[in-house]
């Protein structure tokens, strides 16, 4: 088997006043640590133009100094609560930007997606979602701040979701593969 | 009178393949002159992250060489078509970022807000707002791009309604205020 080295992910749940960030670094058999979890924010009562600019010059301090290898920044949806749906959509703009001008591939994923990967189980609640995110990093208690582990789950999303449309189909799984299948299974009892 | 210089407003109506962008000069006595006007594009099959960085370069491109004392961007609705809403709402986020990061101030205003200001019609049509803007900016023919025509009447917008809010009420018109009405109205004809 050859040796790849693990996939590290910034994982980021936009938000205009609070940015949701986590980085994972990722094996090829999938077991995932944490490298970071934090909160971007920007002053609520300072100009638009001034916050997006305080959460660019954080996303891209946070990118020079944990050197991800790829973004996944959560899905917005324009039907979700209007009034701010704008400002989220607009944090995600300036993530994926950040990622293109520091020439690091970006995906988006949705939240049931994030939640399925994590929880199996696509409308699970946050705190089975923290849960899980604590469990497959190993900490001894729930990651904080809060919300930040969305970030963490959005990381750790992208790189086994990405590890699973590279993998063969389930009948010609890898041992490690069929390992990290059993591992995941006995997680979710 | 005192003399003031001109301002010149970078208007954008922001968009994730075609930003429309002009740039106009407003004198004290609220006249307006063509300086810039143009599309900032980005490729359709290019990934996301590189799409808004495509922007973000144009517009900082353009904010460098004409050197604009504000930037006014139209404000996007989550109500309309969702499938484009989402990518016009991360240019618009990209366009109020780079005026930040430029240390510019920003503002946005709504279509109608726009339409009203250039026409004194907030339902007026596309070809009704490009030939005011024509009239206005006393050019010989439509301007061109006519999606950009859009980026002007935004940019006039803001310099009029920047210039109404501080004027006093229309009782005490300065002459020049009054002089302004009087050919806003005939043009208006």
């Amino acid at each position: 088997m050859t040796r790849r080295p693990p996939l590290r992910v910034l994982g980021i749940d936009p938000g205009l006043t609070r940015c949701g960030v986590g980085i994972v670094d990722v094996a090829p058999d999938r077991s995932a640590t944490l490298v970071y979890v934090g909160v971007v924010r920007s002053d609520a009562g300072a100009r638009i133009e001034e916050r997006l600019a305080a959460i660019a010059s954080g996303l891209r301090a946070l990118i020079d100094e944990h050197r991800p290898t790829v973004v996944a920044v959560e899905r917005v949806f324009a039907q979700h609560n209007r009034q701010t749906v704008m400002g989220t959509a607009q944090a995600s703009g300036i993530a994926l930007l950040v990622a293109g001008e520091r020439g690091l591939p970006a995906a988006t994923h949705t939240p049931t997606e994030v939640k399925a990967a994590v929880t199996g189980y696509g409308s699970a609640d946050k705190l089975q979602v923290q849960a899980m995110v604590a469990r497959i990093l190993r900490l001894d208690e729930l990651p904080k701040p809060a919300d930040a582990a969305d970030a963490l789950a959005i990381a750790l999303c992208h790189a086994w979701r990405g590890g699973a449309a590279a993998a063969p189909a389930s009948g010609t799984l890898t041992p490690a593969q069929r390992a990290w299948a059993d591992a995941e299974r006995l997680a979710r009892r």
